[in-house]
């Protein structure tokens, strides 16, 4: 990222831990240790599921407060802009005839230098897509990314 | 990814290409080694400069055969999948006052065990969008694949 | 508007009944008074079920001639684009785990001096969407025109 | 608005500051007196300008704080749904032989009870869009609404 | 189609125009003889120069009256509809590095029985889409159809 | 197609098959002989019940290797870009409250005359599209081209 300096790369962090796991991401971002990470993993056919798995484990760990409307506003948009990667500007899974498998993570903290820039999450999924027999798929990725 | 017995993780591998570096990538996943890689950079407010920069390289590079139609074909459509994660699903930079700065990898090779699955394309797009002004942006990312 | 002079701004008076109700509209553009209303509220996950209300609501009171195909037309179309500004270019709801309560006021007659320019629709929402739970929502607001 | 108790209805007040100027939408919402608003004109076939005006408008009247990015790109989100209600899901003017000249109101302020929920922003569009020909055009809308 | 007997099949008539020339669609479907047909060609990167090529034909031949914009807004929504079907739902071309090369024909009539439908008009695009290099294209096709 | 010299209009063929059926299409582009076609029906609200129609034809009749992902992935992909016609760029057809009655027909062969360029498929819808009562309706198109 050509503004490292003015910015720790949180949304990379967040790629790395959906992609190899949260351990190794920090391993190798090691700098990024003071944001907070929650992981998981979602398989179906229906993107409600899809969204409502990185809500529940998000607020389970409490990455979000549930009772404060702009946190779940902020994670949902995120998930969202991760959703149009995942399904590349489409945004179904099922009514398309496909299915996904995903491990995501989702990432907050502060990125920015200055403190008045507050709070940002960050949302990873990776996994496959394709026709609902197992081997017929692809990988498939997306991440958004808002303030919280 | 769920099914990584019956295929390689290429995706990843581009992934990672475009985070870390080719180097680090084949570090963490060496056994990905026979997988064909191109990597470069783009800035612009102008998709159109996006798309051409990943095709000239994989042209100069010989990631693909640029008298071959197909080939064009499936990697154009792997680009355009990557450009719906970058812009998430609005497949516009400048026209709504956007600009990328983006680290890409394309990536060719067999990551199906049956040889009947042919050569696959990969393509990565790693870095920030946001306002033309430096600083005001956040990263984004898209990966997109296709058979060749 | 800025060709107020050529067509009565029956959009904005679609939208007035909306937010206020038809007698406030009526109020506020006197001038509207020969052009048909109907209001209505609906609340669901199924955007299938808020473009039956408008629809159901637009034949019971005789807004269009449920016989002629092109009434119905017209009508769908400008339902549609409503409901493209409601889910801000997402045509989903209950898909990506949202919620929408709106009413809603369908408008029909003559904007234009001209009479060759003859009858159009207007079709205005506005409510919240959101999470499904209580107070976990945002207003939203869409308008379609079309010519009937 | 059926949670009006929880919530103030800044986006109607936005909507109505659009339509029918400040100065009518703070005496139809007296109780909405504690929140900023600033209004303003566009008329173009380029997206880009309608965006950056806004921008502009929302920056030199002290709306949204230029230095901070978390501001911008609330402000820009908001923008960019509110354009999708003008475009129905387009996102594009010129570029699809069409021209707009909107009147815009941003708002910034407090809308839940609860002051955990912190600041919001509305920004609504009202005009015409249609053929870049005087007459040959008709109303459009769009709302769009981000925390801040 | 599966209400032939209730509708003329326009469309049909408009695609077979398009792929085969007006001559060889009318000996097809000599019933049409009654509809109005235009034709004619456009090559561009330029989206906003395909749509102006149909619309600029379509007045001079008086397909439609061009001081009335009802007539106007029908044809504008009938190409729109079939330049998504060109571009497959992205609505871009020379933005995204394509070109066309486009046959197109748009008709006008009566489909339906009942003289209340009124008249409609049907276009239709069919070409080729593809990299601005000769040969590295392929063929592409749309249709809209809306009452006039 | 103006460079029908360079290759052959195997997309028109598909369209004429699905617009006239096999034998007609074939008596209009008799040098289209050695492609291969599998044509079907489909009347749904459900858009994976189109998908899986034309799927489950292509499968039976050989068009495509069921066994081999490649070759399933090329023709999903050609049958989406069909299906973007036939929405006109929604990909939604019950959940936005309308039916489709459609004839497809799916073609492969070698279009172009280079053999490096392989083989292509080209998948086209024709039927109607419309609310859910019968004659309340119009004609809808789609083609998707995709090397395989």
């Amino acid at each position: 990222m050509n503004s490292e300096v003015q910015q720790k790369a949180f949304g990379k962090y967040a790629t790395l831990a959906a992609l190899l796991g949260q351990k190794a991401a920090l391993e190798l971002m090691p700098e990024h240790e003071e944001f907070k990470v929650v992981t998981g993993k979602v398989g179906s056919m229906d993107l409600k599921k899809v969204i409502s798995s990185v809500e529940t484990a998000a607020k389970r760990n409490e990455l979000i407060n549930p009772d404060i409307y702009r946190e779940t506003h902020a994670l949902y948009h995120a998930i969202i802009e991760a959703a149009e990667g995942v399904t590349r500007g489409k945004l179904s899974v099922g009514e398309v005839m496909r299915t996904v498998g995903l491990s995501f993570a989702a990432v907050r903290g502060y990125p920015y230098k200055d403190p008045n820039e507050g709070e940002w999450i960050a949302v990873c999924f990776y996994g496959t897509i394709g026709a609902p027999i197992k081997g017929k798929e692809h990988e498939t990725l997306g991440l958004g990314i808002n303030h919280i």
